[in-house]
């Protein structure tokens, strides 16, 4: 028996988030500029994230930065570009993908209370995880139940 | 004949800059992160801007990316990072300058509007370019005249 997610939540279920629950980060290259990492051709994780990344930070995500919880409409941003190694320096290149995480303890439960997407180039209209985010994302997420999920720390 | 630097401003003739005209740039981690390079070991500059760097403007040199004219006040931050490089990955070290450009077409006439200095590790209190601004900076920035001395553009 099948329910439709306006049903389920109505009963306080935890329903599988729809892709268009999290919204495209609109003004995150305006955040705050947590920190950021190459991941090179050999890297485990190349196909996925190869290039360079930068993780912005929203308001509200800052705190969960500072105390390790991070409260709803958190919103953090993995801006992944690509990479060019050229004469002993690494440039950027297009825009691969925007990844996000968003922090919605109800209606995100069955991922640590955090909902993923990517939007493919950076297009808001190309969702590339949609409700794939158990496996996609949150299989990796899981082992940093300790820091709310979230791999990235502050620093100054 | 020597004058005082208060004095040559008391005339209006332009000064050479002091290293106190350049204020620490308070707040920077907060503002519009630009674009971000890695410069490795073999580089020309590797000695000098070895490591990962992140650009910061302020609002006022927003204007300047969107003009290619910078107005007074625009201020741009070079944020260098030590890059340490393992397992197919480029990540983050601790912070070796916080280089700074300071637009004051009055104040800094003789290095094309722009007062240059660096803060060591990011102490507030290390200044490492001092009165060295022209051949320590701006020998290189001179290139950039069309683009008002600024090697970077903005990116989406």
């Amino acid at each position: 028996m099948k329910f439709p997610a306006t049903a389920l939540a109505l009963l306080g279920l935890a329903a599988p988030a729809l892709a268009a629950d999290i919204p495209y980060p609109d003004g995150y290259r305006n955040w705050r500029h947590v920190k950021s990492m190459v991941i090179q051709p050999g890297h485990a994780l190349f196909d996925a994230f190869g290039g360079i990344h930068h993780l912005y930070a929203n308001d509200k995500s800052l705190q969960g930065y500072e105390t390790g919880q991070f409260p709803d409409a958190s919103v953090i941003v993995f801006d992944l570009l690509d990479a060019s190694a050229a004469d002993h320096a690494i440039t950027e290149g297009a825009r691969k993908v925007v990844g996000v995480m968003h922090k919605d303890a109800k209606k995100f439960a069955a991922t640590g209370g955090w909902g993923f997407e990517g939007f493919g180039g950076g297009d808001r209209d190309k969702r590339v995880v949609g409700k794939n985010a158990a496996t996609a994302c949150f299989a990796c997420h899981a082992a940093q139940k300790d820091h709310d999920y979230v791999f990235s720390s502050a620093r100054d």
